[in-house]
């Protein structure tokens, strides 16, 4: 059973918001009423503060924790390569798959560093969504199906959830989202994503061009059938699921952030228990945040996904909750300015 | 003994950059090679390959690791504090200190959290240093004694050094070090602090103004017995050491970077082995950051000292250190593209 159990529209995913549970504004409070007791002048933690304060809301504890920490990775492939949007094969997502699995990738590195538990969930490599240049990427049922898959895996017990993606072509789909969701020009959304070329840019960006075109109206949820893929499906899933279990999130780059645009339109809410990890280098993802009104973690010029960003935001998290709940207050050390 | 046992003048600092060892070139080469091996888009770590590089680069090894982080938080008391600069009495520093052995403050829980041994020396508390706008803070023979006692504080077998520092009075401090070394309006280096007020806030610009009159055509290392202070020497003796012996050093806010600031006059290259972990909301940091051509490694709007921002970073370099030794290349994964 999950969230999205009893979904059989994305027409009704809008409505979900109205449904989800909030963050508990008492349990915030007496975080906030805490951070002004500890021994540091008011506010000096600046963001480690916020990020306290969020943990408590969602958690609806004023003493927030994170035990387990829980990094998602989907997978998937994309019609869209057909248009020449991508210097690698294909193949390099199973491929990519396999080495998270051995261990060799950054998001290993990084979930290991960061205490966080990580799953890498393939998503049909061997069926690529539909080119969507020429049609929708996948059928209303296809979506609803990898919607259930990412909020299905998302584990009991887990009081962090990152959010990861791995996918050769997927920087084009993202553009696409965000290009559909918030307008603008397809050139002001994409970038080099894997390692893209002048004239594969190009191609990038004719290719979001006529996708864009040719789902015009298409809004909301429904921009997952027309412009997403299995990977963006999922992700959204996992961040609905998420939400229904007050699990914050941490999403990663511009693909990840992208891929859940047409929740933030069906409605702004459904992202208000996600926080961003980090700023990406591509282009695209410092506009989104924008667009989305959300401020990155880090900023550290990185641009890989995989849910890194994401997993070296966690540090960040974990450290700002030692803080809250290990350091003293003026009264339980004696010193004065309390 | 250390790198100032025979420095027995100021002046004799600048003559130390000649000296001291420089980044092993052909190590951070190796490093670089390394990254480019490795199962990602190339340079899609942004600034965690940088990292690695400069830790390859400091370490003299391909593979840099960091077995032991070792955080040096220095404490002083500073006579400046009769110009009404802080709302706080002087005896916050040592109820501060009290605080950081008893393990209540941030920068304990920080440094837990990113596995960083703390030492916290306290600097003669009862001997505060004298009005800057009345004279010079120190003398030289005992800002040498202080510079030592930083040199000394750095511990065998330390791979990374971690500086911060505690000190009612210190903003005005830094904010007079950097409008010295800088030039500029006092008003341009001058922030809040522990708390100011706008009436504190005058007081504190008129203070730095008055101060660097006072000791206008002081330059380079004498700068700190002008205008500096315990524990400013401090650490700036603790850089030149870890410098001596090739351990890198992360800097933390306005004021511990502030500290360096003669040491950045005297010789630039003296600063090279430092890292920056964080730009502070103090508005002269970023300014201060732009002067010595530093980029600091986080921004979270922190403004609280102790080592605080520099212990964060140290989960960054920590990270980028796992990413760099830990990850496949793309012939060991089977990854193509490499």
């Amino acid at each position: 059973m999950s969230i999205l159990s009893d979904v059989t529209a994305l027409s009704a995913v809008a409505r979900l918001a109205g449904t989800l549970p909030t963050a508990d504004e008492a349990a915030a409070q007496d975080a906030r009423a805490r951070q002004t007791s500890l021994t540091k002048p008011p506010g000096s933690l600046g963001r480690l503060e916020e990020l306290a304060v969020f943990m408590a809301g969602w958690q609806a504890t004023p003493r927030p924790e994170i035990t387990r920490a829980q990094a998602l990775v989907f997978a998937g492939n994309h019609g869209v390569c057909a248009q020449g949007v991508n210097p690698f094969p294909q193949e390099v997502t199973a491929q990519m798959v396999a080495n998270f699995e051995a261990g060799g990738a950054a998001i290993n590195q990084l979930c290991r560093a960061s205490g966080a538990e990580l799953a890498v969930i393939a998503l049909d490599l061997d069926r690529p969504t539909a080119d969507i240049t020429e049609g929708p990427a996948m059928s209303e049922a296809e979506t609803l199906a990898e919607l259930r898959r990412g909020a299905e895996a998302v584990p009991e017990g887990a009081q962090v959830v990152i959010l990861g993606e791995m996918g050769i072509g997927n920087s084009t789909i993202a553009a696409a989202l965000a290009c559909a969701s918030f307008g603008g020009d397809a050139e002001g959304w994409i970038g080099r994503g894997t390692g893209s070329d002048v004239d594969g840019l190009a191609r990038k960006a004719d290719a979001v061009r006529r996708a864009c075109a040719r789902h015009a109206g298409v809004e909301g949820a429904a921009l997952l059938a027309a412009l997403g893929g299995r990977e963006q499906a999922a992700i959204c899933g996992a961040v609905l699921e998420a939400r229904a279990r007050r699990i914050p999130v941490i999403l990663d780059g511009f693909i990840c952030t992208a891929a859940t645009a047409p929740l933030f339109k069906a409605d702004p809410s459904l992202l208000d228990h996600c926080l961003v990890g980090h700023v990406s280098r591509e282009p695209g993802h410092a506009r989104l945040l924008e667009a989305i009104g959300k401020a990155p973690v880090l900023s550290l010029d990185m641009a890989l996904g995989e849910g890194s960003g994401a997993a070296l935001a966690l540090g960040v998290l974990r450290a700002a909750l030692e803080c809250h709940n290990g350091m003293a207050t003026f009264a339980e050390a004696g010193v004065a300015g309390g």
